[in-house]
């Protein structure tokens, strides 16, 4: 064992160590322990917003938002366990009498899967890293957790990072519960993947990343699950009725989601689906006098502002593809430039080149010369995160079928909104068929984001003080469940 | 293309086909044709136990008790579907004066994933086979079935088919909803499961076979989900107290659960764990008594008569392993005889062999010298569908971070009884770490079986008309879901 796979395998042995005690804790305790990470970052004050401008070239305000964000999830996530209902508590009771067998006394609730690994993202430094929604649920459910610091904002992980440490010390946790690993390197991913402790894996980042996690964890003698989130083109439809009545107000909109946060979003809106005509001809010019307009913007660093650069270029040279408009302000040093470019759907049906990810403010405009042709584009996008219908009440009616066939290839579909802008809460879906997510069952945002991370078990005949309150007759903890087929508290 | 890829590819565009309309089903109509599958089932009357009789070994007795089983999960299924609440609907309503921003409305619920790829078993011919409880649960999911018949049941599987495709015609549903594969060849299995059409596969058999369908599916260009319920060994541990009180009582109830139906179940407990000493070496002559008394059983067909045969005789020939008792009738062709073998905890401990399945009537007595040493043995032990504790009332306590341990292996833990005999109710799981199965998180009996086949997806605005009947505000359906929080009727 070389140096590095022996700290890996230390810090994998700390966290079942760990994990052995905390998956015992009760739903008041974690949520303590959830409450005190958000307040242990809140306490980290000003200082925590500078680092990570100076990692990001994120903005103030939007990594304040980022912040509020990543410290509600916390408390979501603390409330949802104190509150305890999201064990899935189902309850038969016996029937010594019955015939021809008696029916014995079965409980089941949900209990975690062991210490999770999980990779910090480098486009939400807060929210979606260090101690963003995939620790926040993880810890939730049980898990303990490795997580690996995205290389891009180090020092931003390193604070978060001590702020978890903190709330395990005024907590009394293990300190195996949380363990930052900071070496970025390829193979310390595959290590932490890979070793026999893992039993569970997070990531949002890139496809080629996500899907060398999943090979990594499909090839172990014992295979795991990995949610890993990659990314989307997030196609919108606009309809015909839309498109003629307030297409100017729906270019508006746009210019502004396909540009929000220098297209770092992985609900950023790549691609805009309408049928050819007059119409689609204003709404063409309006976008690109709106996208003109709309300064370059700083990426968050000089490795994705490249990618942006090499990606867009390719991406332009496809055959077919034209360049509608780019904004008007030169880029500078590590800017992305926001870019439209048009294609005809016939030849975007037959070149898979054109449903690659360009991850930046890019949009590509297809256009339909006829409802088959819109179909025909349609069938041939693979599983996305979002889809984007824009229409009027009555032609959405029409396009039920259409909707209907829509839905099949993504996680959340939006009428008459934009995809950016993801509401953290129940009814949040953020995941999709594969290549959105290795996971389509799963999600990344909102609280069911902890299902992820635990599996049933069944009580059979347990002694009644062995059992887990959640399964006591008393339901002691006063939760939802299904006792006898019924629904009760 | 050749013939058969060209008939398979045929096959799973038509379940396509028919999954477009057959996700569409109300709970309604989906609850009225499982009964009217269960309802054909039970009008093939006689003739279909004979045929299975035939092709199976297995006695009348168990074949209609089995039948039973079948109709009444496709009547659960059925009334899943009919009561409605499974879907998991959640609804945030919109805050359109939110500050900083609006809230959208957001509504989410589980939808079915596509066809699905089946594999009958066959040690199930009717409750794990063609329309057992993988097939009741996808339709009832809304997904589409390809069945591959198993080959050592092919006329049983016919009839139950033709049972499914007259239900089909009885309430117009689209052929394709169910179709029957009866090439028995590997190259057929891998090419269902690799179709791009194909949105999910289970499987009940051996690790080899599971584990080949999961590596298909892992390595297809979009992965699939693999529920393969690959086997278990079931550990027992039978704690001194116990063992002193009521030893002659659990040796009695052990000779009939590892011989129950010639030990062909996956929950047959195949390991039996306890401390030496004076108490042990009676329950061992008590046990060893009674499979002497019990006669060889016809096994389901003569690949596993041969598998049993070759296995048992590995695990005799292992080092530390000696016989203990076997029936004392010599069993004729295709039959296996009930054995017993014991071997020293340290020695189990150090061979990974002794781990292995001997799928039949089958069981190792470890005996431990100290708790340290049962302790060492249970950690070696891999993921197990079951693991039964037996044991007196107040020793069950003292054991009470043993049982933690020993549950956070397996997928049901039972007190005082035995691993065979598995209950269909909601609280049953029916699953287990790998390699008991290929996903822990999912149960292969009761209704969150349907879980397996659906994912979630939010709708976000939509217009109110076009929202599913699920989450339309007035609750038509009048399921349970969590609206703005609230769990509510």
């Amino acid at each position: 064992m070389d140096m590095k796979s022996e700290t890996i395998n230390d810090i994998l042995l700390q966290s079942r160590e760990a994990f052995l005690v905390y998956r015992n804790r009760t739903g008041d305790e974690k949520a303590a322990f959830l409450e005190a990470i958000a307040k242990s970052i809140e306490d980290l004050g000003d200082p925590l917003i500078r680092t990570a401008m100076g990692e990001t070239n994120l903005p103030e305000a939007r990594l304040q938002g980022e912040r509020g964000r990543t410290t509600n999830q916390l408390r979501q996530f603390a409330a949802m366990v104190k509150e305890g209902s999201w064990v899935e508590a189902r309850i038969d009771t016996a029937i010594p009498d019955r015939q021809p067998l008696p029916k014995p006394d079965m409980r089941k609730m949900m209990v975690p899967l062991g210490p999770v690994v999980v990779f910090g993202a480098s486009n939400f430094p807060f929210a979606y890293s260090t101690a963003g929604v995939d620790t926040a649920s993880a810890l939730a459910a049980g898990c303990t957790v490795v997580l690996k610091a995205h290389p891009a904002h180090p020092q931003t992980s390193a604070l978060v990072a001590g702020a978890i440490e903190k709330a395990i010390r005024t907590c009394g946790e293990h300190p195996g519960v949380f363990q930052h690993v900071t070496d970025s390197s390829f193979e310390a991913g595959r290590m932490l993947v890979q070793h026999p402790m893992t039993k569970g894996v997070g990531f949002t980042g890139s496809f080629s990343g996500g899907k060398a996690l999943y090979d990594f964890a499909a090839s172990r003698q014992e295979p795991i699950p990995v949610f890993a989130e990659m990314g989307s083109i997030n196609p919108v439809f606009i309809l015909p009725g839309a498109l003629k009545v307030r297409g100017e107000k729906v270019a508006e909109m746009y210019a502004a989601s396909i540009t929000q946060g220098v297209g770092q979003f992985c609900t950023n809106p790549g691609l805009l689906l309408s049928l050819k005509g007059a119409d689609l001809d204003s709404f063409t010019k309006q976008l690109a006098d709106r996208i003109r307009a709309i300064a370059p913007g700083t990426m968050l660093h000089p490795g994705i502002a490249e990618n942006f650069v090499r990606n867009r270029g390719k991406a332009l040279k496809e055959k077919g593809v034209t360049l509608v408009a780019e904004s008007a302000t030169a880029p500078q040093s590590n800017q992305a430039i926001p870019t439209i470019a048009s294609v005809e759907a016939e030849t975007f049906t037959k070149n898979h080149n054109l449903l690659e990810e360009v991850f930046g403010p890019y949009s590509l405009l297809v256009g339909a010369r006829s409802q088959a042709e819109l179909l025909a584009a349609l069938d041939v996008i693979p599983g996305q995160l979002t889809a984007t219908i824009i229409g009027e009440e009555n032609e959405l009616k029409e396009y039920s079928e259409f909707i209907a066939r829509v839905t099949d290839r993504v996680g959340r579909v939006i009428v008459n909104g934009v995809p950016t802008g993801v509401e953290v809460c129940p009814a949040m879906h953020h995941g999709g068929p594969f290549p959105a997510t290795t996971d389509s069952r799963f999600t990344s945002v909102g609280i069911d984001a902890a299902k992820r991370w635990v599996r049933p078990v069944s009580f059979q005949n347990f002694p009644h003080d062995l059992l887990p309150a959640e399964l006591q007759d008393q339901n002691p903890l006063g939760i939802w469940r299904l006792v006898n087929n019924n629904w009760t508290k």
